[in-house]
């Protein structure tokens, strides 16, 4: 087992990743404060893996949720079962959440102990690869408006997150490729090695390999720690790990959420970026190229859906929470391995790449 | 005008007191940060004040929500229209929420500030009693649940809170009365000469004296900001403001939220603290009736619901934020002017309390 520490003052936490995690209780209760426990998870999760949690837990009350699982149920109705279930239980202030599923459980059940009662405990028990290395750490917390994606939500750090590789096992193929995405992004950001080491291994990663997936989490985890330990609430540089992510937000919000996966969106996204990139100079057709090769080595998409309008992305853009004051800001690569934020985007160059042209030519 | 400070280190914010200050445009917009400013407000203060505010804030965006009045809507639901809004008028990041109208529209529109792209800014311009010399000060903020009062919100500070005393004079009695509860909790709890000025004034108080309605808001306010200094997030001291607020969330739940006012309701739980703190041997009876002529002078309620039984009470209270680890804490009174927090409470005598025995005796 490896520990790493998200370092935020008073508000620093254990990520802990390794095989078979889910079967020591000590690692879970030593976080827990009260005597009350709160599993929320989904109908999908559940089934493999709540018996395995509730066991950990002897001695306390425990009660759970069953969320319906997708994007599509990420709102502030479904948020309000976590409530009916924690009021009905008589769940008091020093009760703890344990967030077991994948991103939307634990967006979901952050934002949750964040409000409820103006602020619980929680631990991030990550099943999914992209909640083991992304969702899952940092404090961002929330649900989706109909108008925007995690428009409504909190900065709420967890007491630890848990990361027990064994449940990538039982990962839908689909689901593991939305999770690539983000590792693939934390290479193309600010690593260049690791996206090299990325390339070198995706077809034994998709494959499963144990090793191999462990290898990328961690490195993934130490990425997203050190970033969000420079700046918790992105304030600044913190925005750099949305890379990919307001192409991706837009595509997701257009087609509905639950249709295409969240890391399905930013796989596209990412080569959204890197084709604007591009035009401005930055980066090597060959470099486009390369990464839309290893995305469709991880199962991603590489194209916008083919309804959506140049309009569509920039009216769905210009909602993100990542707009400051009426300007677009994005961010993009001076490299591979060296993301930036800059609101000073050209408007044509944005629309050539908005209108799919290289990538669907 | 009076300016305190609430200490918060980098969350400190200044509280304004005076007459005439919703016509001072740079008294508001020295606290806004954007171009963007969403005033929140609901169908009765819309028509009183409004257009006021509005005329302040010439070269903003200026958008409004107008919420339905009362408790009854102060929940999810209603939440989500100032999301709608925000959404709609595109409103981003840097935005700036006012909170023009009572405890209501303070509190909803202070958890729709922190929950809005993760948190923007906002600020109070209270215009009832109780709003002014309470709930917008200490950055409480949340909605209810049907299953309790307040259980889902956040710990979240405005940028200033400006309170225009001039409001008063369009406030219906009934609501003058509700805010008259917290003033006296005030005095109750740390200010021994503070309760028997406003036992000498209460007459004037109720008739609307403005210069007597100014001190009584700037005593409280002080109360208020000293105490949340201590114990931003209710860790421990902060609770003593919760005085009555126990037995008083428990008549307002069970009433039905907007049947009884919070502060009627929070004027009957401090006459059952006090009636509490009496029975064990605390306070005496003439110092109960005393608090009771009082309440009466400031036209409260001093019984509970004629319907509301010992069993309805427990029930309600024990599902309280104060509840810990299932034991009922309670805020009772060493002596008039000096309120403490235990868990220390005798059944029997606490049932007697319930049982409104010697209140309605």
């Amino acid at each position: 087992m490896i520990t790493l520490t998200v370092e935020l003052a008073e508000r620093s936490y254990p990520i802990y990743i390794g095989a078979d995690l889910l079967v020591l209780p000590e690692l879970l209760t030593r976080h827990i404060q009260g005597n009350q426990v709160m599993i929320v998870t989904n109908t999908t999760v559940a089934p493999l893996y709540l018996a395995m949690v509730e066991q950990l837990l002897d001695g306390y009350q425990v009660d759970s949720v069953i969320l319906p699982d997708g994007e599509q149920y990420k709102n502030l109705e479904t948020l309000n079962l976590i409530f009916d279930a924690l009021l009905e239980k008589g769940h008091n202030r020093t009760t703890t959440l344990l967030a077991l599923g994948g991103g939307v459980v634990g967006d979901m059940c952050g934002y949750a102990a964040a409000s409820y009662q103006r602020g619980v405990s929680f631990i991030q028990l990550p099943t999914t690869l992209l909640s083991q290395v992304d969702s899952s750490v940092g404090g961002k917390t929330g649900v989706n408006h109909r108008l925007g994606k995690n428009m409504i939500g909190a900065f709420y750090q967890p007491q630890a997150v848990l990361i027990d590789t064994n449940t990538l096992t039982t990962l839908p193929a689909r689901e593991l490729s939305a999770g690539m995405a983000e590792v693939i992004k934390y290479g193309l950001l600010e690593d260049l090695a690791f996206y090299r080491w990325i390339q070198q291994h995706i077809d034994n990663l998709m494959a499963g390999d144990a090793t191999l997936l462990a290898r990328a989490i961690r490195t993934s985890c130490e990425c997203k720690a050190r970033v969000v330990a420079q700046d918790e609430r992105e304030g600044g540089i913190r925005a750099i790990l949305n890379l990919g992510h307001t192409f991706g937000h837009a595509i997701e919000s257009h087609q509905g959420y639950g249709n295409w996966l969240h890391g399905e969106a930013v796989g596209t996204g990412l080569l959204m970026a890197a084709d604007l990139s591009c035009r401005m100079g930055a980066i090597s057709v060959a470099e486009v190229d390369e990464l839309k090769a290893l995305l469709v080595k991880a199962s991603l998409p590489v194209l916008p859906p083919a309804d959506m309008t140049e309009a569509d992305f920039l009216s769905r853009m210009s909602i993100d929470k990542k707009v400051l004051d009426g300007r677009i800001r994005l961010v993009l690569l001076r490299q591979i391995g060296q993301a930036y934020i800059t609101s000073d985007v050209d408007r044509t160059q944005l629309c050539q790449t908005l209108a799919g042209a290289a990538l669907n030519g």
